[in-house]
């Protein structure tokens, strides 16, 4: 089969590789229908991340090919969606919702789903079937929920977004984007979007943003106070991982209100102190898509969102060199790769 | 009237100084029955915090000797119980129980309450009369409510302490074990205590610690997962304050639990990798006080709880310096001061 690897920084090809094949009973091989690349392939991407030679990607759709003995909930011929992070989904830490921790958890990216085909371990506690074959149109929208539309979805949850809430999203990446839908959904009253581009604005506003602001850093904290009555929002998503972005979040959350952060934050140190007298609520991390998936799914299907068009850009996946190297700069805001 | 004033790091004094009077139509002018010193003195103390000819002091209960025109909800004569943090509790921030960040908030350390008197302005808002004049022997527990007590149940509040999950302390300070007393209060099936004080330790048992943990950092951490199935406590309260002690906390808490730090961390830079991959709720920061004050009088007056044992030297207001000393050298969990 073909499959994206990464040799070395920017150095983005496409290999022949062998078929995968069902290796433990709880297995499952899957045809990818769709795969993307993801703003996090560009650590590796840019040299922020080791990389040599490695598999890339870690969202995907698909059609089941093969399933182990013990898989019981997916079957060969299903259309599938599953998480970027494997899990059991029985385990204790699974079972509170937080099955990008699993006990027997992998990272797919791990595994590397820009590729024609991929062995998804745990397939009962990874996957989710659809109920159908899905209309093509409604297939990147299914790919979203891999990973960019849950963890857009579990930074408003984890910041808490709410009926009668101000939310703001810090990030115009389809992170930042999924989570302006996914605060919209949950009913936030206002959704503030922190962005400079006007395309990302227009989409931000089609996804339910009611305010755009532009500044950055404290001038961006300023601002958002400013269009709070001095207090800052309830709720903010941090949807960047820099040390810029986690301030503006800190700054811009009102004690008491709550942070969640779901940008990969390599360079980050956080003042305790500044922490500490925020008086916030802070919670992130690799969000549980496994969690949101059921529900995601059901929502797409009944064409209630439509998080697809995050996708500004379709390549083939021979071409996914062409899609790192737009979204590394800032061409696309996301990349979709057909096998 | 006599007032602790810190004229420079470790120099502790009691000087002469005016009387305080009514300034503006919320205050209130308290003569003192109890005073004490917090752990967080000592950062001044040890030159950790600036400090220059400082009145010293934030805890405090006491009589009503006068109020301002506008204040209904305490009288002269009344025995009261107030926060550390100034707040008018009406607010918005106040009103969604962030008190000790008040639009209008003072913190009580820029006033000093080891002394014969203090002013407390926004007094309907920062202080709560007992339902009569309380026994001399209730006095050390109510004046726990004023910080120590409220900073501790706070503390497990912020890390969700609740029936049938494992809380543990990191800090067998006055605020840690106050932390240990609330989770046990909170209905928190496990608790576990980081200690290796004897003394304390035995206090900790008998406000509820179910186990004691002696090793710190990394052992420590490694101590909690094998109590706890490998994953980690449901719930951990920081009451400490340094890098040590905030790495613990986030090493023994499971993916998806919850940190309440309470110890002012000045010194600690939190790598946001870290943070990001425990998958932890965190909040925390200067409590609250206010929002449980009227519950916390109330356990105190019906001898439900009994926080004042945290106190092991009493001394008279004159002899501060040697309070100070004592726990300084942690010969002294926590010193009442006698004006």
């Amino acid at each position: 089969m073909r499959q994206v690897v990464m040799y070395a920084p920017g150095d983005v090809r496409v290999d022949d590789r062998d078929d995968p094949r069902i290796i433990d009973p709880t297995d499952a091989v899957i045809r990818l229908t769709a795969a993307c690349i993801c703003g996090s392939d560009l650590w590796p991407y840019r040299g922020v991340e080791p990389v040599d030679h490695t598999p890339m990607g870690h969202e995907y759709v698909g059609i089941v090919e093969e399933v182990g003995a013990e898989v019981t909930t997916v079957k060969p011929g299903d259309f599938v969606v599953g998480s970027f992070v494997i899990s059991d989904n029985t385990c204790e830490i699974c079972r509170s919702g937080y099955q990008s921790h699993c006990v027997n958890r992998t990272f797919v990216s791990q595994i590397g789903t820009q590729a024609e085909k991929a062995r998804i371990p745990w397939a009962d506690g990874t996957l989710v079937a659809t109920p159908g074959m899905p209309d093509p149109a409604l297939v990147p929208s299914l790919l979203t929920a891999s990973d960019v539309l849950g963890t857009g979805w579990f930074g408003a949850i984890a910041a808490d977004a709410a009926p009668g809430k101000t939310v703001a999203v810090v990030g115009d990446g389809a992170v930042g984007l999924m989570a302006v839908l996914a605060a919209k959904e949950l009913g936030a009253e206002r959704i503030i979007a922190m962005s400079r581009n006007p395309a990302r604005q227009a989409l931000a506003r089609e996804y339910g943003a009611t305010d755009i602001v532009e500044e950055r850093g404290d001038a961006g904290v300023a601002r958002i106070r400013e269009l709070t009555n001095g207090l800052g929002a309830h709720s903010v998503v941090e949807a960047v991982g820099t040390q810029e972005a986690t301030m503006q979040a800190i700054g811009a959350t009102r004690p008491g209100g709550h942070i969640g952060y779901v940008g990969v934050n390599y360079e980050v140190q956080i003042p305790g102190i500044a922490a500490f007298f925020s008086g916030v609520h802070a919670h992130g991390g690799p969000a549980p898509v496994r969690r949101f998936l059921p529900d995601l799914v059901d929502r797409i299907w009944r064409h209630e969102i439509d998080p697809g068009r995050v996708f500004d850009l379709e390549l083939p996946l021979e071409e996914a060199a062409e899609g790192y190297r737009a979204m590394d700069e800032r061409r696309s805001i996301k990349v979709l790769l057909h096998p």
